[in-house]
């Protein structure tokens, strides 16, 4: 690490990642004159009469914008909004190159949560739908929701859903390969963080009724005092059995460990899990239990890490989810069709089952054509699509 | 006009006009891991310690935000913020393919100015420059004064500037292809919006002692009542020999009309036009004066329109200021800097000049770097460049 000029990470990054050019040649004074003003004109005219054709005639209808304030970024933090921009600007070269789809990195130079929402409402005329990134916890869930509210396209906040999605799909193959069901599994979370909520969440939605739910503090329950108002929620709808105490005390006997902190988890605790546990450390750079220990104990382990089996990653969720809404011009995202994202994931490599490929990896081409279809299908389905 | 799939301006008009590409592969592990995670937080870190970094290693230093709120866009009005876009992309095709700029339409849910203030600015981490475009008069002024107060980056409403520059070249070449100077002419401006006082604001720099500026209602002076703040401010520095009455009273004997609004002025009023006139009739797409007819008292007829000699074309300038303000690191743009690019303008046809080539075309190759090398230098004299 250190700013090391001639390394290949920044020569790479010179002058940004990504250019925007016109889709027509302007060589011309006709080119000019139908691209530009005079012609530009009955465009602009259609589309004040009749605003649904700016679906057709314009560029945001396949167009994310790529919003973060910088407060969470990767596990740096918060480093603001100039030090998040090549994140996002990556984030936008994976829209392009794996859904072929337009993306903006947009970064906010405010961490006011009214102010966010105020600022992306007052540009979202110009996308077709709002991927959030990298913004602290809790502020991602009310900001998220408000956007959800007030705006009539797909709103995202990848940091949640894109992981819950690929968790999902990952853990149903994992229970499978192990001849379970997702109802039969008894489910540890740890980290109540934006992506452990929203994975938790989707895991009840998909039929696990057994989570336990721990912090930093301990395990969520609906005694403990001192917390958010979204972990109090959270506490009220897991936590079943009425666990207390530590993350090792929840482990004893569990089926799934989430993890989705920067925590450490020891291996004698991982051996007091249940027979054909199931281990996803997703804690990047370093997973909470070193995957090969976990191996020891464990039936099934995935990490965050491309250089380990069973990467669970984002990219195989986002890219699919905005093309499909946008397929069908949705109007939100909803539950369904997230779980239909992540269905269509997993039924990707489901004849090819094994321990060590329960998701596909990241560059798989079947991906997002079959997350795409899903989610278009189910927005259908939903009532939210508009064409 | 009318909404014609079929045609050709909205064929080429179907999907947008605009791509974002990846200037990286994305193809393996390996090209991920140096544009995305975990290498892409190499660069953040330097950029989080050390901020001016972003220059080097993100797009944003060379990306330019067209700005809008839909409220004057071209001929048609204030038809909103997604009728505006087709005229944001073009303007954004413009940036690429004239100065290899990156540009991003944003058009604005909002026409309240303190809205539009707020936004851009919590925004403007994301860009390198702003070009403000068909935003009204008179709110315009106050929206790019208060960006300009509080950014640190290039903000330039281009109905404004824009013109004025090329208005600026073109009547200095105009004078000199009839014998004079500019401190010779007595001007008549006919519009007081956005590129009416820009224009008289430039002109008077660049040493045009007597211009007369007249709106709906006739000459602006001193005297006259219920003009907003920018008309009294226009009046107080215009109109030295106290002109009163309409724009025919103001033409008598008059050496220049640049009309930049959408009125009609009579064959027999241009005749009461001194010797060896210049007629600048801006309106798109009527001219206030059908050229023909000009050509028979001017000496000198500009439009701006492409199908006669002489268009003047913003698009002579704004690619060159921002990729001159973009090569310096301008921290804003200077008066000099836009009397810089017009004379660098007019300079490229100077060798050549004639009453029907005072301005070079606007695919003329020598255009924006001659303007960029000028705004950059001038920038470098004004002491606001950074690099």
């Amino acid at each position: 690490m250190g700013f090391d000029p001639g390394s290949e990470v920044f020569r790479v990054h010179e002058g940004g990642k990504l250019a925007v050019r016109s889709l027509l040649p302007l060589t011309d004074r006709e080119s000019l004159s139908l691209a530009y003003t005079p012609g530009v004109a009955e465009v602009c005219t259609a589309i004040a009469e009749n605003p649904a054709l700016a679906r057709a005639y314009t560029w945001r209808s396949r167009l994310v914008a790529v919003v973060s304030d910088g407060t969470a970024v990767l596990g740096l933090g918060n480093i603001g909004p100039a030090a998040a921009l090549p994140v996002m600007e990556g984030k936008v070269a994976l829209f392009s190159e794996f859904a072929g789809l337009n993306a903006v990195p947009i970064v906010l130079d405010t961490t006011d949560a009214d102010e966010i929402v105020d600022t992306v409402a007052r540009i979202a005329p110009s996308f077709g739908g709002i991927n959030l990134e990298d913004i602290s916890a809790p502020r991602c869930f009310e900001i998220e929701d408000r956007l959800r509210e007030r705006l009539d396209i797909p709103v995202f906040h990848d940091d949640q859903h894109g992981t819950a999605i690929v968790v999902l799909a990952a853990l149903r193959n994992a229970a499978t390969v192990t001849g379970r069901s997702l109802a039969d599994l008894r489910v540890v979370v740890s980290g109540a963080g934006a992506a452990g909520v929203a994975c938790t969440k989707i895991l009840l939605a998909a039929g696990i009724g057994d989570i336990a739910v721990a912090d930093s503090r301990g395990i969520l329950h609906g005694a403990r005092e001192g917390m958010t108002a979204v972990k109090s929620e959270l506490a009220a709808i897991t936590n079943r059995s009425g666990v207390r105490g530590s993350i090792a005390d929840a482990l004893a006997g569990a089926d799934v460990f989430l993890g989705l902190s920067a925590g450490h988890v020891p291996e004698s605790v991982v051996a007091t899990m249940a027979r054909d546990a199931i281990v996803f450390a997703l804690a990047n750079p370093d997973p909470e239990v070193d995957p090969e220990v976990a191996r020891r104990h464990a039936a099934v382990v995935a990490t965050g890490r491309s250089d380990f089996a069973n990467q669970i990653n984002n990219v195989l969720a986002f890219p699919g989810v905005f093309a499909g809404a946008f397929d069908a011009a949705a109007t939100t995202i909803t539950e369904a069709m997230k779980l239909a994202a992540a269905s269509a994931i997993g039924e990707v490599v489901a004849a090819a089952l094994e321990p060590d490929y329960i998701v596909p990896t990241p560059f798989d081409p079947r991906v997002a054509p079959a997350v795409a279809a899903a989610v278009a299908a189910q927005a259908r389905a939903d009532g939210v699509a508009t064409a």
